[in-house]
């Protein structure tokens, strides 16, 4: 059941009614007062922000017993989230006063022409003398948000501000949202290859499969800036790292267990290739039509045909049931309660099971929770929650501090184990696989490991001088 | 001759010299310590920044002497107008701090789901609920940057973070600068308008003449956000701000007075509307081919042919020094040193001239000062400088606050009048015809302005709280 915190407006006339009936009708209708204002006290009457905490089923009902108590009129319920969103959720702040006409010309006409030519003699200054060293795009097309699906570029802002603030709060990473009025493939690419200048890196953010494969690819071939869709390897990088503790947990061999990856769409194929990338023993991965095979062909899906050529994929055809009997670890990202009790027990010992379809897992926790030893989900109501939230702010804070030409397998990887890293050898447990997107340690580790792999992998075009 | 703050940081060896010997180098040198930070102090060498006042012609010659002296290491050169501009002007700032799980859940996944859903269901909520409502997009081309032409994307940025300092700082507005890699009139326009959704206006900047007319008019049709050139209207606003203060101050009537405005490119055009609008009695609009007269054909400017249609422009053609004889008011944007101290005294009695021209205007300042009655030009160190930020600033404050659909005549004209009446009756001189951008009424007049006459044409779509 989901609370939400509402704020109702209410005006009080005292000669009908006072507070203590209005308090004891809110307990009864199931809401609980967390705070009052007063907005205008009076005599006769008077007008309170009451914030109520209410299961989402019960709030209009207790609105509703509210407007018919005598003495009370409802001016307004707004609830707290959107409250937080009122005139959105970032700003642009200068980095100075511009006090009088000496600090004019410096940051404007005419001194800022020296700053301009400085530039245009060596555009490599463009990181040093403008925003672009710390700047990220958040670029949607609004076709794939959350799980809502295409809900368009204005509805698609809030998650993209949302992201800014966390890229801000927690890696100090300026990002700006890009929300495109089109879907066209070619018309993205071309958009955002025009806007590139200013920007340090391109996230690309809840843009459809398999669109976003075409996107993304040509976007990091074309553009020598690192270009990275979330919803591809944000979701894979925390995959990993949490496989990677989770088999520590049950004491398993990455090359030698079986994984099965249900839902071969945007997070799934970059579930896939990291796991390729990190040795995995047997990977089965299935889609609604079953088990995508070494050497299937797929006309329609150039990354499904990519994974039927690599040779650590499985041989045997089969359904999602016949796919998983025998499996050591289940990886979902595709939709709610596809996985029976039975399903999950087909599975070898010591089972591990990512079930992170949202809003409803693959499998129901309480059906699960019994009979896995590891289990993660992607809601933060359940231990082991798989937050993309983990991985970007590193990410790009280590991309934009080595002036990374472009993400690779070897850097997504490195991040992975950066951030499984975090939950020391002693804290590991079966509850506890992955760490808080609020551990301070998760950026500056993934940061260090980003910097590293892009020197090594020679992506890097500076070294920063903690590095040197 | 133009003076900078130059950072010189040095380290002396305290045996070979000390502090007052390189003090009296830079004195002699023709430099001017303005402060002196010790960077790290020692028993045999210390650091130290000096802050020195030194006109761009000698910097070189201090430097290099500094560099002879003996026991003195030059460790780097930087002025305060580089040092300004490191790491870039602008930031991007959260609203609010995500302190814990449950702000998270308000701002991002889950939470945000509702509120991306309110303006799915109503995109007007976009102005409420995303950044939409006070955020502009300086975009650029990077073609037509200040004087110094088409210097590219990446060297225009400064320009714009700068820009986007001053909307801030002055209207409250959040800008962000979009610095575009293409310089095709129907590529700029296809990116603006996919990038709109998360803009409520979008400020053109630097874009050259002719292209600039076509992406303007276009994408003020195509969007239903306004979309405004600086360059072509937010001098014009200010030049016809001081016209109408010039007048008063000789005592002439607008529809009386014979106005010769010299290059008719971006600003040249929009000035000629302005005037047109604001019923100039007689227009003679010059460029390098002479006078454009009514009734001509000027196939490759259509804005040219749309002057020649114009009653209130001239019949007589002829070269720019037989237009301004006995005109009454001069006002170039077009290149320095055009116009001869003769050609001034051939104007009427009670003359005007607006010389705009960067860096040098039209006319030397010292031979036009003492020929005219009031004198205008871009520049800072004469009286009367026309400056853009003026302008914009409450533009796109008002244009935001009704979110107006579109900027029009009417409404450029109203800020122009606005702008003009800052400077009282009482304090209105020869030297004193425009108000200065850092005086606060300016923008609160422009934006009531702005606001007024969106609402009284129509394309206000909102009735801000105090104007209802």
């Amino acid at each position: 059941m989901a609370y939400n915190s509402v704020i109702i407006r209410v005006e009080l006339n005292h000669a009908e009614t006072h507070f203590g009936d209005v308090a004891s009708a809110i307990g009864k209708a199931g809401g609980d007062i967390t705070s009052i204002d007063v907005i205008r006290p009076g005599q006769d009457t008077s007008v309170r922000d009451l914030t109520v905490h209410v299961s989402e089923e019960t709030e209009a009902t207790l609105v509703d017993l509210l407007k018919t108590l005598p003495g009370v009129k409802v001016i307004n319920v707004s609830d707290r989230t959107f409250l937080a969103h009122l005139g959105g959720k970032i700003s642009v702040q200068p980095s100075m006063p511009i006090k009088n006409r000496d600090d004019l010309s410096r940051v404007y006409t005419p001194g800022v022409a020296r700053v301009c030519m400085a530039i245009k003699e060596s555009p490599n200054k463009a990181y040093s003398l403008t925003i672009k060293r710390n700047t990220v795009a958040v670029v949607t097309d609004g076709t794939a948000v959350l799980g809502l699906g295409d809900i368009g570029p204005y509805a698609a802002a809030p998650v993209m501000e949302g992201k800014a603030m966390l890229f801000k709060q927690l890696a100090g990473v300026d990002a700006f949202p890009i929300c495109l009025d089109t879907k066209d493939t070619e018309e993205i690419i071309r958009t955002v290859k025009s806007i590139a200048p200013i920007f340090g890196g391109i996230n690309l953010e809840d843009i459809g499969s398999p669109r976003c494969f075409e996107i993304e690819t040509r976007l990091s071939e074309e553009l020598d800036i690192p270009v990275f869709h979330d919803d591809q390897h944000g979701t894979a990088i925390v995959v990993i790292a949490g496989l990677l503790n989770a088999l520590k947990v049950v004491g398993k061999r990455m090359d030698r267990v079986r994984v099965v990856v249900n839902g071969i769409g945007a997070a799934g194929v970059s579930i896939c290739k990291m796991l390729l990338a990190a040795g995995v023993g047997t990977l089965i991965p299935v889609d609604k039509e079953g088990t995508i095979v070494q050497g299937s062909r797929h006309p329609s899906h150039p990354m499904w045909n990519w994974l039927a050529e690599q040779p650590a994929v499985t041989t045997e055809p089969g359904s999602l049931k016949e796919a998983i009997r025998g499996a050591d670890v289940f990886i979902g990202v595709s939709r709610g309660n596809l996985l029976s009790a039975e399903d999950v027990e087909s599975m070898a010992p010591d089972r591990i099971v990512f079930a992170m379809a949202n809003p409803q897992p693959e499998i129901d926790p309480s059906l699960a929770l019994p009979r896995v030893r590891v289990f993660a989900t992607g809601r933060s109501d359940y231990p082991n929650q798989i937050n993309n939230v983990l991985a970007f702010p590193g990410l790009f804070r280590g991309a934009l501090d080595c002036r990374a030409r472009r993400f690779n397998e070897p850097i997504k990887l490195a991040a992975a184990r950066a951030i499984a890293s975090v939950v020391s050898e002693n804290e590991l447990n079966e509850q506890y696989i992955i760490p808080s997107i609020f551990n301070e340690e998760v950026v500056a580790k993934v940061r260090r490991a980003v910097v590293d792999t892009a020197i090594l992998t020679g992506v890097a075009r500076r070294i920063p001088p903690d590095f040197r």
